[in-house]
């Protein structure tokens, strides 16, 4: 069961681990399909930090290239390879998630499986289903997490970006008030009209106290921590004892600096969040749950701000584009 | 019951968190010993890096100063306050520990309870008693640790040191071996001498090859690290997947570099170990098992080398000659 394609498709490849100068733009036939597969129309994939980390080759897997990026999107099934789920999905909109095999979203036609597919709830904007994913998935989870941890609050670092809003909007639906730091002066300001209890600068000089009598005052023993560097160890300093940083980004580039007294005395320990980690510790009716869940609030808590679209030519600009704003909103390929 | 005791006793004491320009030696009264306490005449009493560390208020702990620092050594019992336990401890040889409270063993007199005085077991030497404590039994817990998480061996850092040279005795005991990591190559022929298995000099350019490739070898998930800087790092990085760095020390005195890419991809994590909490978390018999196995192997696998002896008056002579010459051997008092 098919509707007329073309033959071929347009799709960035990465040829080489090397940033942007590794991909390229590639004219290729439209993917025969197998049984229980989909062919998904992309209708927007966005660039994440995962992204930019893969295609530097400092992800958590590499494939063999060449191979198309993009981690997460949103389209519509156009083919099915047979078999009841795959057919089930025939012309429905769909969030897609690809992981360590295979090509990516980064293209014209992305080949899904019942499993890699997801159909919208009605009313999901294909947009703010392409970024279902990466970041309401992960705000979903490390509130989840807090909560577990009997969390009173957390510590979030790299505030500023798409998933530290969701995070903040996500504070009271959790009960768990989140403590965000951001490295400058007008992003508290965005996180303030948000609604944030809290928004710290890093780079202000008594940053470190005023962290250290949050922790105090809500006994928070967790951060979830994206920029790296010595920001690392001035957050777990400021947790109450027996802390515990949980490193899911690195923003700086930087390595992790942390005071070995800490750790010694403190019973404080770093480690690290990933959400491949996290799904693949949970059960499909978890996961069916939380992917329930996360639909139901795209429009309100967990909805991403859409700062730039590009199309797949582009992927120079748009890349550059990202890096430079990442805390203004999402930026997206729109094939 | 008491045997003839002087009126007054030296004893260093620390006046403030400044090293060794915090510390004087003065005159003080004999202690009036309460119910249950027990007065020991002290024969030798080690620097430890706890010692160090604890002089310059970067311990796990500080204490209302004046304090006699001191957290181990060995002496006869010459004085009881009474009660049974008390009582029972006159005349006997005994290791004794201080902890977060009063004064510690770089005394002529230190008081005792029976929980902080062990009876010495039959030809145990005085001097192999009063370091019985922090190396001897952190290395008896290092390698139950390692038992413990099934690790066909483990990476030691700062290897060269007392505590390195038990875990190089002790691997045939616990089936555990010990890979060694040093910084200078004289330190290599020291623990080959006492038949170490592996030794890496961490200056070497081909240390992080090869540190990683036996660590392949044994399917390594578990390092005790003592030296910090960028070698934690460096470690973790070279342990498989889900690897864990225990910090116990921090004989470079900088911060621990930490990469991200570990922590996030690798499920690997930095935390520390610190004798009080693994005591804490071991319940009477436990400690009663340990001080017993310990004691039987003080000649032989967990043997102090004694490097000098000291008077309390050359507190200061004592000390420089410990932080110049660690891997040589235990500094003692002997007051």
């Amino acid at each position: 069961m098919t509707t007329t394609l073309p033959k071929t498709m347009k799709a960035l490849f990465l040829n080489s681990y090397t940033g942007i100068d590794g991909l390229s733009l590639e004219e290729r036939p439209i993917p025969v399909l197998k049984s229980g597969e989909v062919l998904v129309k992309v209708h927007a994939s966005p660039i994440n930090p995962s992204d930019t980390l893969f295609i530097h080759g400092e992800y958590g897997f590499k494939k063999p290239v060449p191979v198309t990026p993009g981690f997460e999107g949103a389209g519509v099934v156009v083919a099915s390879g047979g078999g009841i789920l795959a057919n089930r999905l025939m012309g429905k909109s769909v969030l897609c998630a690809n992981q360590a095999e295979g090509n990516g979203l980064w293209a014209e036609y992305f080949v899904a499986t019942a499993f890699t597919a997801v159909p919208l709830q009605a009313d999901i904007p294909l947009e703010q289903a392409a970024t279902a994913l990466v970041n309401p998935l992960s705000a979903w989870a490390m509130m989840g997490l807090a909560q577990k941890a009997k969390q009173r609050a957390i510590v979030h670092t790299g505030a500023a970006g798409a998933l530290g809003k969701m995070l903040v909007r996500l504070e009271k639906r959790f009960g768990v008030k989140v403590i965000n730091v951001v490295r400058r002066d007008e992003q508290i300001e965005t996180l303030k009209a948000l609604g944030a209890s809290y928004v710290l600068n890093s780079n202000h000089p008594d940053f470190d106290a005023q962290l250290k009598g949050l922790c105090e005052k809500y006994n928070v023993t967790l951060a979830f921590e994206s920029v790296t560097g010595e920001l690392t160890g001035r957050v777990l300093s400021a947790l109450q004892y027996g802390g515990r940083v949980r490193v899911y980004g690195t923003l700086s580039l930087e390595n992790c600096q942390i005071r070995p007294s800490d750790l010694i005395f403190q019973k404080k320990s770093v480690d690290g969040f990933w959400m491949s980690d996290w799904s693949a510790e949970r059960n499909l009716i978890q996961m069916f749950m939380a992917f329930n869940n996360i639909q139901k609030f795209l429009k309100d808590e967990l909805q991403s701000t859409i700062y730039a679209r590009y199309p797949l030519a582009q992927y120079r600009e748009a890349i550059t584009d990202y890096n430079a704003n990442m805390s203004k909103g999402k930026v997206l390929f729109t094939p």
